[in-house]
C-alpha cells in the first residue's frame, strides 16, 4: 500500500517541471533585465557552491562518526549513516531546485509585469509553486525509496521509522545551515547596502552603482528562498516521521491498528494533500486587470479550497483504512488544520498595516527610533499568546480526540497527525509564500534596469500581496515546528526506554545506574530477574530534572545571540568592503565605472560560511553534552525546557520583526510624512533590528527545537553509553 | 530561641536610625539647593500618596476576599487575610522609609561632594545603609512579631511557615506595585524630558528650565529607592519564609532534626547576616582625598569582609546546634554565597566598560541606532548563559551536599537556605547598590543650582562606582530569586498533597478525581481504605504538564510586553504634557517664568498607578485561572515554565539595558566622538530601549515569579475546590 507516496511524489515533481518549463520559455526581457538577472543567479550559484562545499566537509565528518558508531561500536543502526546523508542531500536538493527557477523567474516578472498585475502573479506565483511542489515531491521521494530499500532488506516494519528519523535529522542539520547562512548573508548585504549606500552615499534603494545591490538581490534567493526551501522540506519530513515512528510504537497497544496502517495514514494524508494543493493551484486565477484586492481573494481561494478537499478526502481515508473506532484520529488532524489557520490569522494580524498593532508600530515612529523599537519589541512579546494557546489547546484536543486518555501512545499519535495536518496543504501554502521574494527581485530588476515607475508599483503591488500572504504560511511553520518538536520528543521518551533496557541487561550496571537514578526511573521485573520494562517518572520537581529545564530553556537566547552576532559581523565586513569600493573607484558614484559585485557577493558568503557554523554546532553538541554528564532523563526536560522558550521567543522575533517592515512600508506609503521624513529614519532602524530577527534567528530556532530533539534521538544509545562510564567513576 | 530573631531586627533598625540622624545633621546646602531637594521630596510624598492610595483598595479587595474564604468558606487559614495585610505595609514601609532618607541624603550629597568625593560618599552611602538596614530590620521584625502571636496562640510549629508564607505574598504584591508603579514613573519622566527637553528644545540634562527634570528626580527615588525597597524585602522575607517552610516539612522525615530548629536556622543565618553586614560598613572608609578607585576597594572590603564573617559564624551556628551530621546546610548557605558572587561579577562583566562587551557595544553605535540595537539584544542573551550555568549548579550542589539525593525534602530544604545565604549580607550589598540613586539625585542638583562643575565631576564619579557596585547587588537579587522561586515550587508540592487528600476525603469525590488525573496522581490507601497519602507524578511528558510549561513560558513575554507598553503610554503623556508647557508658557525657555514642576509629577503619578494595575492582576490570576481549569497539577508545570523562561529574559533585560547604559556612558566620556556626536545619539537611543528593560520589565518578572508562586501556595485549596467542581461536570 505504500505505493501511494510515489504517485504523491511523482505528481508533484511533474507538476513541477511542467510549472518550470512554462516559466523559462517566459520572455526575461531586454538586454538590460537578462544582464541584471544573470549577475543574481551567478551570485546565488556561486553562493551555494560554498555553502555545500562547507556543509560537505561537515555531512562527510558526521558520516564517517556515524560509520564508526554503528559499524565499528554497533551502538546505533547501520542505515543511520545512510539516511542522514540523504535527508541533507534533498533538504539542499529542494532549495537548490528553488533557487534556480526563483532566479530565472525574477527578470521574467518584471517583464510580465509591464503587460499587467496578473501577468505578474501567474509568473512569480509559478515559481513559488514549483518550490512548494519541489519541497512535498522529494520529501516524499526520499521516504519512498527508504521505504523499499528498508522493505527489500527486510527490515521489521516497526524499525524502519526510527531509521527515517535519521534522515529527519540530516534534513534539519542542512536545513539549519540554509537558514543561518541565508539569513546571515541576505543581512549582511542589506545592512551593507543600506548604511554605506543609502545612507552615507545618499543614491536610492537598489541603485546599481551601489555595489552591494546585487548581493541583496542574491541574498532575498538564497535567504528566503534556497533557507525557506530547505527548511520546509525538514518540517514537512519531520513531522511525517516523527509521527511514523510514534504510530509504530503506539500500534504495539492497540488491537485494531497495524503497525503498517499507523505508518501508512501520515504518508497517505500528506499525498493526498499534495493532489489537492495541485488543485487548488488552478483556482488562483484571475481576469487580466485584476486589482490587488482581487488577486488576494484568487490567493485565498486556492488556499481554502485545498484545506477544504483535504479535511473531506482524508476523512475518507480513515474512515475507509484504519475505520471508524479511529475517526478521532481524522479529528487530530483537522484540529492541526485549523489551528494553522488561527495562528496564521494572528500573525497577519499583528504584522500588517490593515490592523491596529503595526499602524500603531508606525505611529511610534514619530517619537523616534527608540520608541518604536520598544514598541516592536513590545508587540512581538504580546502577539505570542495567541498562538501558546492556540498550541495549547491543539495539544489537548488531538491527545484526547484520538483516545490518548485511555492510552497515551495514540495520544501522541495524535499530535503528530495534527502536525502533519498543519502541513499537509504546503505544496499550495509554500507556494503562496515563495512567490514573495520573486516578486521582490522583480522590483529590484525594475529599478536597476530603469523601466518604466509602473512596473515597479506593480512589482511592489506583488511583493504587498506576499507579505500578507507569507504571514499566512508563517503561521504554519511556527504552529508545525513546535508540535512535531514535541512529537520528537515523545519519540525521545520511547527510544530512551529501549536503549536502557538493552544497558541494563548487564546485571552489574543494573544495580548502580538504578541507584544513580533512583526516583526517575523504575525498573519493572519478571519472576526471573530478566528486565520486563521501566517507567520513568520525568517529574519537574526532581533538580536533575530542574537542571534540564533551566538549561533548556536559555539554549534558544544563546543560540539567537549567537546568530545575531554574526549578522553584525558579517554586515561590518560588508560595510567595509562598499566603502572600499567607493573610496578606491571613483567612477562608481559618477557612473562611469561598474562596481564589483562580485566581490561583495564573495564577502557575504565568506562571513555567512564562517558564521553559520557555531550555532548548529551548538545544536548538535548540546544534547549530547548534557546526556553524557547528566543523564538521558536530564535530557527530557533540556529538550522539553528549550521547546518552551525557543517557541516563544521564534514567535517574538518573527512577529516584531513583520510588524517591524510593515510599518516602515506603511510611512513609505505616505503615514506620517511619508519617505525620508524623520519618523521613517526611525522606522528604518525598526526595520534594521527587524531584518535578522524575522530571517535569520527566529525561523532558526524552529530547526533548532527540531533538530536538538532528533540529535538526541539518533544519539540516545552513544551518550547513554557515555553516561554510564561516568557512573561508573562514582562506584 | 526565636529571641535571636528581634535582636536581629532590633539591631538593624537601631543602626538605620543612627544612621539616619547622622544625615539629617548634615548640611543641606544654599537656598538654591534645599528648595530643589523640597521640590523632589513633595514629589515623592505625592507620589507615593497617590500609590499607597490604589494599593490600598487593591489590598482592602483581597483582604475581604480572604476574610470570605477563611472564615466563610473555611478554605484557608484565618490568619491568612491578616498575614497578607501585614506584608504588605511592611514593604510599603521600608520602601518609605529608604525613601524619605534618599531625598533628604540627596542635597546634603551635593552639598558634602563640595569637599571631597569621601565626604560625598560617606552620606550617600549612610543613606544606602539606612535602606539596607530597615530592609533587613523590618524584615526579622515581621517574622519575630508573627512568632510572637502564633506562639501566643498556640498554633503548632510546622503549620507556622505556611501562614508566613502569606505575608511573603503580601510584600510581593507590594514590590510588584512599587517596582512597576516606579519603574513606570521613572521612565515616563526620563522619556519624556528628553525627548521634549533635551532633543527637541534642545536644552541640557537637569536643565530647570525643563518642566519635567523634577518628575525626573522624583522617579529616581520612587523607582530605583522606594521601588528597589519594596523588591528586596520581598526576596528577603520570601527566601526565609520559603526555607522554613520546607525545613518544617523536611524536619518530619529527618531523625536528629526537629521543626523548631529547621525554621530556626534560615532565622539565625539572616539575624547573623545582620550583624555581619553593620561590621563591614564600618570598614567602608577612606582617607579624604580618596580616588575613585580608593573608594572602590574601600566599598569591596565591606562587603567581602561581611561575606567571609557570615561564612565562618553560620559555621559555627550550624556546627552547635543541629550538629556534625547537618554540615551539608552550611556547605548549601555557602553555594548560595559563592554563586550570588559569581552571577554578580559576570553581571559587571558584561555591562560595565571597563570589559569587552559593552566596549564592543559602543563601539557598535559607530554604523547607527540600529546596529547598535542588534548588538545590545545580543549581548544581553549571551549574557544569561552564565547566570543560567550557576543556577543550575547551586541547584544540583545545594540539593545534593545537604542530603537530598538520600531525602528529598531536605535537598529542596537546602535549596532554600541557598538562597537565603545568598540574601544573608542583604544590609551592605543593598546598601552599595542604593546609595546609586542618591548620588544621581546629587548630581542633578548640582546642575539645577549651578553650583562648581567640579561637584557635577564629583557626583558623577559616586554614580559610576554606584553603577559598578550595584551590578553586584542585581546578581544577588537575581540568583536568590531564582533559588526563591524553586523553593516556594517546592513548598507548593507540599501543599497540594495535603489540600488534595483533605478533598479526597469524600469517596464520592476521590474515584472521580483518580480517574480524571489517572498518571498524575497515585493514591496510597491504608487497609481500611483511609488516604495514607499521595504520590504525584509530574510527568513532562504528560500532556496536561506540557501544557502548563508552555502557558507558563509565555506569561513572562506577556508580562513584560504589558509593562513596556505601558512604559510607552505613560511616557506620550509625559511627552504632551511638557510640549503643552513650553507652547502655553513662552517665559520657561527664556528663563523668566518657572515651569509646573507638579504637573510632571502628576502626569507621571497617574499614567504608572494607571498602567500597574494589569500586569499585577495578571500574576495573580493566571495561576488561579490555569489551577480552576487545568487542575492543580498544571499549576506546578505553570510555574517551572514561567520560571525557565522568566529568569533568562530576566537577565536578559536586565543586562541589555545595563549595558546600553554603561555604553552611552562610555562614549559621554569622550569615546568615539563623545557628547552630540553621532556615535552618541546612536546610543542614547540604546539607553531609550534600556530604560524599560533593565529598570521597569527587568526587574519585576523577578517578583512576578516568586507572586506567581506564593499565590499558587495560599490559594490552592480554592482552586482545588473549584477544579473539583469542574470535573464532576465531566460524571
Amino acid at each position: 500500500m505504500m505505493w501511494i507516496t510515489w504517485i504523491g511524489s511523482t505528481a508533484a515533481l511533474i507538476f513541477a517541471l511542467i510549472l518550470a518549463l512554462y516559466i523559462l520559455k517566459k520572455d526575461a526581457g531586454n538586454e538590460k533585465t537578462k544582464e541584471i538577472s544573470k549577475h543574481i543567479q551567478e551570485g546565488a550559484i556561486a553562493y551555494l557552491k560554498q555553502q555545500y562545499l562547507v556543509v560537505g566537509i561537515f555531512f562527510s565528518f558526521l558520516f564517517i562518526l556515524f560509520l564508526v558508531l554503528s559499524f565499528g561500536l554497533h551502538l546505533i543502526s547501520p542505515f543511520v549513516p545512510f539516511a542522514f546523508i540523504t535527508g541533507g542531500f534533498f533538504s539542499g536538493l529542494a532549495g537548490y531546485i528553488g533557487m534556480f527557477i526563483a532566479t530565472r523567474a525574477n527578470a521574467r516578472t518584471t517583464w510580465a509585469a509591464k503587460t499587467s498585475l496578473n501577468s505578474g502573479l501567474r509568473v512569480a506565483f509559478a515559481s513559488g509553486t514549483v518550490m512548494g511542489m519541489v519541497v512535498v515531491g522529494l520529501g516524499l521521494l526520499d521516504l519512498s525509496i527508504w521505504w523499499l530499500v528498508l522493505n527489500l532488506l527486510e527490515v521489521p516494519t516497526v524499525e524502519i521509522p526510527p531509521i527515517m528519523i535519521t534522515f529527519g535529522m540530516g534534513a534539519s542539520s542542512m536545513a539549519l545551515f540554509a537558514r543561518l547562512g541565508g539569513g546571515i548573508f541576505t543581512k549582511a548585504a542589506d545592512v551593507g547596502a543600506d548604511l554605506v549606500g543609502k545612507v552615507e552615499a545618499g543614491i536610492p534603494e537598489d541603485d546599481p552603482r551601489n555595489p552591494a545591490t546585487i548581493a541583496d538581490n542574491v541574498g532575498d534567493n538564497v535567504g528566503d528562498v534556497a533557507g525557506m526551501g530547505a527548511d520546509l522540506y525538514e518540517s514537512y519530513v519531520g513531522s511525517i516521521v516523527a509521527t511514523m515512528a510514534l504510530g509504530a510504537v503506539a500500534s504495539l497497544q492497540l488491537p485494531g491498528l497495524s503497525a503498517l496502517q499507523a505508518i501508512q495514514i501520515p504518508v497517505s494524508i500528506a499525498t493526498i494533500g499534495v493532489i489537492c494543493s495541485i488543485i487548488g493551484t488552478f483556482f488562483v486565477r484571475a481576469k487580466e486587470d485584476a486589482t490587488q484586492k482581487v488577486l488576494l481573494r484568487a490567493l485565498r481561494t486556492g488556499v481554502y479550497l485545498s484545506t477544504v478537499l483535504i479535511a473531506v478526502l482524508s476523512f475518507l481515508l480513515i474512515y475507509f483504512t484504519i475505520g471508524r473506532s479511529f475517526l478521532g484520529v481524522w479529528g487530530a488532524m483537522i484540529v492541526g488544520l485549523v489551528a494553522g489557520n488561527i495562528i496564521g490569522y494572528f500573525t497577519e494580524y499583528y504584522t500588517s498595516d490593515h490592523y491596529r498593532p503595526t499602524r500603531e508600530l508606525a505611529r511610534e515612529s514619530l517619537t523616534g527610533s527608540g520608541t518604536i523599537i520598544i514598541a516592536g519589541l513590545s508587540l512581538g512579546m504580546a502577539s505570542t499568546f495567541v498562538p501558546v494557546l492556540t498550541v495549547v489547546a491543539s495539544i489537548l484536543l488531538a491527545f484526547s480526540l484520538s483516545g490518548g486518555f485511555a492510552d497515551p501512545g495514540i495520544g501522541l499519535y495524535g499530535i503528530g497527525i495534527a502536525a502533519v495536518g498543519m502541513l499537509s496543504t504546503l505544496g499550495i501554502t509554500l507556494a503562496t509564500d515563495a512567490y514573495g521574494p520573486v516578486a521582490d527581485n522583480a522590483g529590484g530588476i525594475a529599478e536597476m534596469a530603469g523601466l518604466d515607475p509602473e512596473v515597479r508599483e506593480r512589482t511592489d503591488a506583488l511583493d504587498t500581496l506576499g507579505n500578507t500572504t507569507a504571514a499566512t504560511g508563517k503561521g504554519f511553520a511556527i504552529g508545525s515546528a513546535a508540535l512535531t518538536a514535541l512529537a520528537l520528543l515523545a519519540e525521545y521518551g520511547n527510544k530512551i526506554k529501549e536503549s536502557i533496557i538493552h544497558l541494563l541487561s548487564d546485571p552489574s550496571v543494573s544495580a548502580f545506574f538504578e541507584k544513580f537514578y533512583s526516583g526517575l526511573v523504575e525498573i519493572v521485573r519478571s519472576a526471573d530477574g530478566s528486565i520486563q520494562t521501566i517507567n520513568m517518572k520525568i517529574d519537574i520537581l526532581d533538580p536533575r530534572i530542574l537542571v534540564g529545564l533551566f538549561l533548556g530553556g536559555v539554549l534558544p537566547f544563546v543560540f539567537s545571540a549567537m546568530s545575531m552576532k554574526a549578522v553584525g559581523r558579517a554586515a561590518g565586513d560588508m560595510v567595509k568592503e562598499v566603502r572600499r569600493q567607493f573610496a578606491e573607484k571613483k567612477g562608481i558614484l559618477a557612473g562611469t565605472e561598474l562596481p564589483d559585485y562580485a566581490a561583495c557577493v564573495s564577502i557575504s558568503t565568506r562571513g555567512a560560511q564562517r558564521e553559520m557554523l557555531m550555532p548548529s554546532l551548538l545544536a548538535i553538541i548540546a544534547p549530547i553534552l548534557v546526556g553524557v554528564f547528566f543523564g538521558p532523563f536530564t535530557v527530557i526536560a533540556l529538550l522539553a525546557g528549550s521547546l518552551t522558550s525557543g517557541f516563544v521567543l521564534a514567535v517574538m522575533m518573527a512577529n516584531s520583526g513583520g510588524a517591524w517592515d510593515n510599518a516602515k512600508k506603511h510611512i513609505e506609503k505616505g503615514a506620517h510624512g511619508g519617505k525620508g521624513s524623520e519618523a521613517h529614519k526611525a522606522a528604518v532602524t525598526g526595520d534594521t533590528v527587524g531584518d535578522p530577527f524575522k530571517d535569520t534567528s527566529g525561523p532558526s530556532i524552529n530547526i533548532l527545537l527540531k533538530l536538538m530533539a532528533m540529535v538526541s534521538i539518533v544519539f540516545v544509545p552513544v551518550f547513554i553509553a557515555l553516561n554510564n562510564l561516568i557512573i561508573q567513576l562514582f562506584k
